[in-house]
């Protein structure tokens, strides 16, 4: 496994925010928050389409939210949550609604 | 003194998001964060253009970010930062660097 090589070594406040500032990609990082382990590009829960949705995944990436491994044949999401932490100390909690149960 | 009726009810996590995913913006909301008082349209610190910024007081306004009232002429901004802090408490801290002294 290794990271993604579009991962930002740091993060850019208005790139992290134009990339949260759109309710698909909000809503793949709350499921990403809201999950222990990382989450196959196929298994969120969504409508939006294959291609649609690889757009907002890299834009969610070259903007250094989440990470994408690659395991066994398969993209494998994780959200940046210490990078984001240490860059925005609380937004992805100001931002997020609470996960659903 | 009248609150400008462009002004959201109730703020909107994307359009938020989207209103401060702009470094002109972010800038001044910056500004208003490190005042103690309105700031006038003509004011603030920035080399933008009047017009170009009047569209930024625009975009910030219609978030619900900012507050624009008028006073013998002058047009005043200030930082809606209790609607902010209601709606996305710790945003606005996560994402501003420390007033300049």
């Amino acid at each position: 496994m290794t990271s993604d090589p579009q991962a930002s070594a740091s993060l850019e406040v208005t790139t992290v925010l134009h990339a949260l500032a759109d309710p698909v990609r909000l809503d793949l990082v709350r499921q990403l928050s809201g999950s222990d382990t990382a989450i196959a590009c196929g298994r969120f829960d969504t409508t939006v389409a294959k291609s649609t949705l690889s757009h907002h995944f890299k834009i969610l990436r070259k903007a250094g939210i989440i990470a994408t491994h690659r395991q066994g044949g398969q993209a494998l999401n994780v959200l940046r949550t210490a990078e984001m932490e240490a860059s925005f100390p609380g937004l992805l909690r100001a931002i997020l609604p609470p996960s659903r149960p």
